[in-house]
């Protein structure tokens, strides 16, 4: 074969790592060693390893995968590659909530603060949405004033103070991760699970947590289709967690109908802090309830799953959750008013009722469906530099099992007076299943791994 | 996961194309159809499809391979990327050989007037050495005035009158392949059979040839090191060849020891002529014939290995072979009294012998010892923009199956006078196993696959 002159870009540019030895290797089945990754990933920070060097590297990742050892290098690395958060001057164990994301999960805004008001200090990052699922910060941005684009210094101030702090990811937060999965998303690598777990952890570990609880969705509406892709990502966090001195757990939690009612984001907002009220549709409760367990168990407050319920009860019932709440968005520049006074939360006025063409029962509701018609109305983005409408979104009227007459109710837009809503209108009617019988509905927490 | 602003990259900069998803396609292994791989690859020409995802692309293909239509459609797309060179106007059947390298080959040198001696038009285009392989360009531009940086009109125009014409590979034939390679050379993606058969085809294709023979060098010095691996490599070139309509045969040949006893530039041009004269070493003739038997038999000019070798035959003997050299020679610009003369050209003044340390007999020289010497006494470059020295080189006094004794000569060093030699001249002794009983050699050719 010619070798043409750009052949020798590779050494030129890498000066002592040897790239496409270090790719050839992975390639062909080897392991690399810690120097070796470190390498990879440093270099790929400063830009002496190229992207397109990396996007080859990623693809030998995703045919032969890597050792817990070599993921935890991985991980490490990208966590080392920027600003890593010291939170030893805030006392007790410091727990975070990531979930791979789904339609309707605002669980981390009931959550956060619940878990905080039990006494367990709760540090948590967060992204924006794209695509079908949307993310925590659009949504808690939908509180007036609220900000997250605090520094690391004024994120560990408050979580000493307030006892929780949600905070925006920067920049500055293992920026290699961030420059990695651009790279992915435009190269088809997304789908390996040790660069999904290095992405992850790396980002949580730069935070300074001591323990992390997971929640991995699974089904039609999730990132993992199936309980066994998802249970292989479990283990690989938890397994590599632990190697980088973490507790680490996880939750598999099913993710085929939307999660409570609300798709959008000031509505999931105001939906989430139901919850804190002692309200909230029953799979929105159960999921957040099952996930605070876990946190409080890890945060060493609870010793059983019945003590750390019966905990997080009383935070709700005394008004202490929603307490948090409010010192939490007051602390973070927001008008905590809107807690006790939801209709202070953006609210689009049109209503655009989606009704059933037919009797039945609602045996399905696509939540990959609902989430792209979200997008569609405004809530979400599909590229990254589009602004979310806070004000618009779903809801769903008639839930899993929900029985229907022809034209009753299944689901309401929200949206702006005036919005054609025809599309997206037609997009949530499909997204309904009525059959004859009613359901099976199994439980929402599909399984625990530790 | 967190997605961030340039994960809205490929969408931005691919508008129609779906790139990430052609790639997921490939990874995941499926086939893409004609329009699909032509889009690939006139994107990754205009710039629209970046080199980070046809590296993400190649490396799935390392993986997942490609059908032969699939590697149909990418060697004619990668051919199209540039010009195509019309040399309808001249008539016969257009025969092209292509070797994939090895050390000492300098076939092309003598093959190339030998074939259009009798009759077949050989168009040639020819590359640089890179690595332990030397280039057939170095080797002819050792003779004193000889250019091939024709344009590709004089090019036709030469092959028509002269009736061979030897070019240097150019940035308008196939530079989607230039562009390609260089990035796999860079990252790990070289050793796939479909991209190597797109590499070598799409140039050549682009050349305006009817017909190609393939010589596919097998053994330690080649870059296929068993026959199963030549012999796959040269089944796809010689199917993707015939589904884009051309005639192809490929010879698997040996490559452990050099070819032929000269390994440089201006010394492997002068064993080459020697050839034409009648002369040269046995397996370099050898090699020659084989390749050029089926050159006349692709061209139509002989009806079967007999009539074919008779002819060559009878073009050494009767001198047109070497007449058809000077022709060459003379019409790119050369001073044609080198076929005569090989004094003529340029040849270092020093000797430095490399002796044997005890009696034996000589049972194996590594090709690949032997071509990184060659290259470490300037006679080749490990970058592409580096000049080779035309003068310096290796000439191996013991070939296969020499009985030495202690302190003869096992090969000599041509070297500048004050020029140091420590290293390549351990390394050339090293690259010598000398044993107690004569090795058993077998064929040269190993296989022809038509």
């Amino acid at each position: 074969m010619t070798k043409t002159k750009a052949a020798s870009r590779g050494a030129a540019k890498t000066t002592t790592l040897p790239v496409p030895e270090l790719i050839a290797k992975k390639r062909d089945g080897g392991a690399l060693n810690e120097e070796e990754i470190q390498g990879l990933i440093r270099g790929y920070t400063d830009g002496s390893v190229t992207d397109y060097q990396m996007a080859a590297f990623n693809m030998a990742v995703f045919f032969r995968g890597m050792t817990p050892v070599e993921t935890t290098a991985f991980t490490l690395a990208m966590r080392d590659s920027g600003v890593v958060v010291d939170l030893s001057a805030v006392p007790g164990v410091k727990v975070d909530k990531h979930s791979t994301g789904g339609v309707g999960d605002k669980v981390s805004i009931c959550l956060a603060p619940m878990v905080a008001a039990c006494g367990v200090p709760v540090p948590m990052i967060s992204g924006r949405g794209l695509g079908h699922t949307g993310g925590t910060v659009d949504k808690l941005e939908a509180i007036p004033g609220f900000r997250m684009d605090m520094s690391t210094k004024a994120f560990a101030k408050q979580l000493g103070k307030v006892g929780c702090s949600l905070f925006k990811q920067t920049a500055e937060l293992a920026p290699a991760d961030r420059k990695l999965y651009a790279l992915r998303d435009v190269t088809a690598t997304v789908e390996s699970v040790p660069l999904i777990t290095g992405s992850i952890l790396s980002k949580k570990l730069a935070e300074g947590i001591d323990a992390l609880v997971l929640d991995v969705k699974v089904g039609k509406g999730a990132f993992m289709k199936t309980p066994e892709q998802a249970r292989e990502l479990a283990r690989s966090i938890v397994r590599v967690g632990k190697l980088a001195g973490k507790k680490v757990s996880a939750l598999l939690t099913r993710m085929d109908a939307p999660l409570g009612r609300a798709v959008g984001n000031a509505n999931e907002t105001a939906e989430a802090i139901e919850v804190l009220h002692g309200g909230g549709p029953e799979d929105l409760v159960e999921c957040t309830l099952a996930l605070a367990v876990e946190m409080l168990r890890l945060g060493g407050v609870a010793r059983s799953e019945r003590d750390a319920r019966r905990m997080l009860a009383e935070a709700v019932a005394s008004g202490a959750a929603a307490a948090k709440m409010r010192e939490i968005i007051r602390a973070q520049g927001g008008d905590p008013r809107v807690v006790d006074e939801p209709d202070r939360l953006p609210a689009a006025k049109g209503r655009h009722v989606v009704r059933a063409e037919r009797a039945g029962v609602v045996t399905g509701i696509d939540a990959l469906e609902i989430g792209w018609s979200s997008v569609a109305l405004g809530a979400g983005r599909t590229r990254a530099d589009q602004d979310v409408d806070p004000a618009v979104g779903i809801v769903i009227d008639a839930p899993l099992g929900t029985k229907v007459a022809k034209g009753d109710a299944l689901a309401t837009l929200h949206v702006h007076p005036k919005q054609k809503v025809d599309g997206p209108a037609a997009r949530v009617a499909a997204a309904f299943t009525l059959g004859r019988k009613a359901p099976e509905i199994g439980p929402l927490v599909l399984e625990v791994i530790r």
